[in-house]
């Protein structure tokens, strides 16, 4: 019995076409912001992947590691900024800002859940040599754009990384370790209740009457600038003044639904600025769909062992997998095919029918032929695969220069000529 | 210092367009002859990419192997179609014949040469529930009309297996392993000498009478039909039907430039009938640029170890890495960004520049905003990336409610209200 290596899936059918459509529709949007496509390998040098200034320490006990036959010591990817960097890295010629996006799989050994697999696709775009704020809100609009496309109905939480740090550190939370924990804590606030995370917080140090108040400013209610003043109580305006100002670009473009978030932290010890999660308004699915932020220094450790060169950049990832998921919530309904007319020969050659189905293509339709021994298999198969059109050729229709066009939805069948099939097709579909 | 492993790459920049826009191109004919994608995983177990009716002894040595955590043993595909035999096995239930494509990366640990890489991606389409000859004869359309849209000038050469098997079997080679041999020497005529597949026959058993005799057979001059007619001496008309079948269909369908060609011997051992190779006329390139055949055995064994139930199968697989250095080649020039568009802004504020953007986004620009701090340093950079126009807004444009349109190319430069950008662009691009 051949199965599937485990934390695997086929994508096939409807599900092909909705991951496609998607696709197509993120990376529509993202040529229209200026961004290019890069390809870089699934295959990096361990070395790369496990760098200090990757993806820490969870992701590196989720690398896919191999050998070559030469004993190299090789990874799979785990996400596509360490590639980016690595690729920057190589590529110092290249002008900023640089504006890339990326669709690939990447791997992780990790423990396999509904909607999480051990390879899966990611769509990335960054900007590297990121102007605060002008790539911060470009980034912010593009996520805006691409939900609305998909007509999904999300909010964007948006909150900024140093400001969360200044936060913190008035809590006289001074030890940078420390710090990280009780970012990884707040961090845990979309999955656990607020009790669970104050724990969280209790276990990074923090004692009970600290912990209550950085979750009663972070959690903190109201508008975007409600929150804004609310927080100057506790920290310098300067460290307010970058989100500020992306706050107002945004409202100044008309950006609906960004919500500053300051209970934001994000997982990753990279970023350095803005940081931001999609969800569903409904939060019908928990995760997000989408994710990012501004990572100003860790370009720069792969450009150089000092990390003397600061290489702001900023970015997001789409996670292809949850947003099928939300589509297919919301009951978005696909073909199982592409192929829009079956051409079926009765009592003709099969000549006739591959020229048939060639004049049809010619008209710009995607075309199939039957091969079944009789007319009701062949229809069954359309049937089965959801071909809405079926055109039948027999020696009668060819004699008199037509063919029996027959729209397998309503059973509606009419002669028509050959080269009018493509209209005749649109006048049944739209009316 | 960061590196790649050896034999990947990366494609940026006029590569990555060129290659997106040969993916394009293919997927679009194979959509209109009504192949639909599949995606499946790029880990597989290793126990299905090492079936004894897979890929063969010389591709297995190259299996990227690996562990998950839980030590199941894994592999890196090499090929889209073992894949594909095992997602038959697994969907039984499939209406056949299923139509499906794929795009995706394939890995072998290998000698990296010139144009061969140890990772890259392959582009398959297969019938499986194959009809002869009818399938046959679209996956060679299917090869025509993909060479023609690219503008390559190729031929087609084109064989039958099992005709093949039985003109060596009129040499006398009844041994299987032997017949094996023998069609592993010819399938190296592309590459070698006469004399040199003269002398591997040699070493495969063949006298040196027999193995002139089988040459001058099989590298038959003519027509195709002369070639047809030639053969008709030393095997039976039986073993000519197929392929006189399919060349027939060929011509009454006007497809130019298929050769029959009874040398073609294809290495892989799973062909059982039609095989074919994509060469450009000129050989200026020695490598196939797509080659493929019909397997009727190959998934029955996924599908049970018996492999009592028939599934028979023809497909092909085009090489992105050399359609793309042949359309190199040939010269085709491809711009560095899909950014048609750069704005900038002249002692305006950011959000004037942004919601410019935003204005020519909605016309379906590709729009890019500069970021530079002198007018000049943004040309510069419009330059460096190949940007075919910039539009320059300053306070004076604004009080106007115009914009400066500038063609980097010419130099030309005119004034035009915001919301006939793309027509004038459309206007200047055609003169």
């Amino acid at each position: 019995m051949v199965l599937r290596a485990k934390g695997t899936k086929d994508y096939a059918f409807e599900e092909a076409m909705l991951r496609k459509q998607v696709l197509n529709t993120i990376e529509q949007v993202l040529q229209s912001f200026g961004f290019n496509a890069l390809e870089t390998p699934i295959l990096e040098r361990l070395s790369t992947l496990t760098m200090k200034y990757a993806g820490g320490s969870e992701i590196l006990k989720e690398v896919f590691k191999l050998k070559d036959q030469a004993n190299r010591d090789l990874g799979l990817r785990y996400d596509l900024t360490v590639p980016l960097a690595r690729f920057i890295a190589l590529n110092p010629q290249i002008k900023l800002p640089f504006k890339r996006y990326q669709i690939g799989k990447v791997f992780r050994d990790g423990p396999v859940k509904l909607g999480r697999y051990r390879e899966f696709v990611q769509i990335d775009f960054d900007v590297v040599g990121a102007v605060k704020p002008l790539h911060d809100v470009e980034v912010l609009q593009v996520l805006v754009k691409v939900f609305e496309k998909l007509e999904l109905d999300v909010e964007l939480r948006v909150n900024d990384r140093a400001l969360l740090n200044e936060i913190i550190k008035a809590m006289r939370v001074e030890d940078e370790e420390q710090q990280e924990r009780v970012i990884i804590a707040l961090d845990k606030l979309d999955k656990l209740s607020v009790d669970e995370v104050k724990k969280e917080l209790m276990n990074a140090g923090l004692s009970m009457q600290k912990a209550e108040k950085l979750l009663s400013i972070v959690m903190v209610k109201g508008s975007n600038s409600e929150k804004l003043e609310f927080l100057k109580q506790f920290v310098s305006s300067e460290a307010l003044q970058d989100i500020d100002q992306v706050l107002k670009l945004c409202q100044g473009l008309g950006l609906k639904n960004i919500v500053f978030t300051p209970s934001l932290a994000r997982g990753l010890s990279y970023y350095t600025g803005i940081i931001f999660e999609v969800f569903l308004k409904d939060l019908s699915i928990k995760s997000s769909l989408a994710a990012g932020g501004r990572y100003d220094n860790m370009i720069s450790f792969y450009v150089s062992e000092k990390g003397d060169k600061q290489i702001p950049a900023v970015g997001a990832s789409f996670g292809l997998d949850v947003i099928v998921d939300a589509l297919k919530m919301r009951g978005v309904s696909l073909p199982k095919t592409n192929v829009q007319v079956l051409v079926i020969g009765v009592g003709v050659d099969a000549l006739q029918v591959l020229k048939t189905a060639n004049a049809l293509r010619l008209q710009g339709l995607n075309v199939d032929i039957a091969v079944k021994k009789s007319l009701s298999k062949n229809l069954e198969y359309a049937n089965a695969y959801g071909i809405p059109f079926v055109v039948i050729i027999g020696k009668q229709e060819l004699d008199k220069s037509v063919v029996k066009l027959k729209n397998m939805g309503s059973g509606f069948e009419v002669l028509v000529p050959l080269q009018t099939v493509k209209e005749k097709i649109k006048e049944l579909t739209t009316k």
